[in-house]
């Protein structure tokens, strides 16, 4: 990470929409790299921590973003994406010629296209740059960031990116690719999670040591990522949400319409996807995505541990 | 690995039934250790490699196991293991007592438990002891298996074990926990092939440089142990089958009918089953897994990379 003041310029201006677990943890880090941040969020009381924590405010994002070399949109999806640049009170507009909208969003590959559009023609750069590495990471500046976009876009979002992520995989010149590669990503998280739960609840049901499961399949051809990572969360019987049931109902509906649209058949994601869909409606949809696991032991009448403490 | 000449006795007599890719290596590492071993297969081809390797035939499988202190059973399924111990010509009223049948095939618990019964009542042991890790850990006496019996049973196989294995985990006292906990992995494994597959293959279907798929996804939460070690396969337009797509017909096949007796709903496994089925159906039955990245492709239209030389 460059400190700004090294080069003892005046700080650049970073403002970050969406101060939730992952926006909170990038914008200190931008402020820890130098930068002078605001911080905006529909929440009052995420603002005043942040301001508690040495940031600015603004009183509209509009105000904010008039005077941003970069805006880090950290909001959930597309469609909130599009109402920070072109709903009421949106930036697009007041956004300075050559600062930039480094957008982390997950969506589809086409709406991340066509906001680059919009915004290129405003002279306004566009990188398309959604992240993984969840919120601890995003605390340490530590982030992955998928990233597409114009060479200028690279440019003017570089120290931002540099304070903000360990990694940067430069995908390519045009704003979707980097939304294409996170949808890959969250396909495989996706069904990866509703495996794992399906095997561990099954392996309940056996009546299997499942702390011996834990050992043997992380050590096994059978372990994945998201096995080694969630299934933790079963054996403590600890649902408190790190990363919500919602989230997958959102990126594997993502999947599920772009796919359709290209004549793409995904029967392992329409399968999890239904299963998130379940785990939602019976009441679990902001609880961990673990909780898959509840859901098949509702099905099944298998019996999981229960927590502690 | 403890070698027997050291303990200056007789060598054990290790019989290996099924000298495929798996155990032909299982009966080397046997041989290497210092077992005098009995390799018996249907092909009389696969018998003379290891005639020539330094191993003893047999007339018959009853032949063989009438002299041996262990019996190694590599077949595929519970049908042909059943059919080595009670078929005609079966082996399971003429070894010794004492002696014990070490059962690698990858079958429902409930089969493994009765076979265990039928030969303890012969004064026979019986390890329920399947195997993971590919044909280049079995000639290498590295596999990994998982494994349950009673401790006498596991007494009589440990010096074979050990001549085989790099890991075994002891999965209680009870043949049927090593089945279990193999199904449990052959389940995830099933299910992170066909995900991978379907994503690897809709990454092609947009476009995206697959190589740097490969490169972002085994650095993110969406990797699997499937992912990384099959997807190469794909890059390289390799469907040299070196775990073929009747396996996961077959594993998750049992899962299906292990499942639907507990009454409990496997809503990934059986998506996963039908991309199988389906790729069999086409044709590819023999190919390498990963060949069900091929059949994405023909479902879609999209490119796959050719085998180049």
């Amino acid at each position: 990470m460059t400190t700004l003041q090294e080069n003892a310029e005046t700080p650049q201006v970073a403002v970050v929409i969406g101060l939730g677990a992952m926006g909170m943890g990038m914008a200190l880090s931008l402020k820890k790299a130098g930068f002078d941040v605001i911080g905006v969020d529909i929440s009052a009381d995420a603002v005043s921590r942040f301001v508690q924590a040495g940031g600015r405010s603004a009183s509209s994002i509009a105000e904010a973003a008039r005077e941003a070399d970069i805006v880090v949109s950290v909001v959930v999806n597309a469609a909130q994406t599009e109402n920070v640049l072109f709903g009421t009170g949106g930036i697009a507009d007041v956004m300075r010629p050559g600062s930039v909208f480094i957008s982390s969003a997950t969506m589809d590959p086409a709406v991340a296209g066509k906001l680059s559009s919009q915004l290129e023609t405003r002279a306004v750069h566009y990188l398309d740059a959604p992240i993984s590495g969840g919120a601890a990471r995003a605390a340490n500046g530590e982030l992955t960031v998928m990233a597409s976009g114009t060479k200028a876009a690279f440019s003017a979002a570089r120290r931002a990116l540099d304070a903000m992520a360990a990694k940067v995989y430069e995908l390519g010149d045009t704003a979707g690719a980097g939304a294409a590669f996170k949808m890959i990503n969250q396909l495989l998280a996706g069904v990866h999670i509703a495996a794992a739960c399906e095997a561990i609840t099954l392996a309940a049901k056996m009546g299997l040591d499942l702390d011996k499961v834990y050992e043997v399949i992380t050590a096994s051809a059978g372990n994945s990522w998201m096995f080694e990572n969630r299934i933790p969360h079963v054996l403590a019987g600890d649902y408190t949400p790190l990363s919500a049931i919602e989230i997958f109902v959102k990126d594997l509906g993502i999947i599920q319409d772009m796919a359709r649209s290209e004549r793409y058949p995904v029967p392992l994601s329409a399968a999890a996807l239904q299963m998130y869909l379940a785990a939602s409606g019976a009441g679990m949809g902001r609880d961990d995505d673990s909780s898959l696991a509840r859901l098949y032991a509702q099905l099944s009448g298998a019996s999981l541990p229960e927590k502690t403490r």
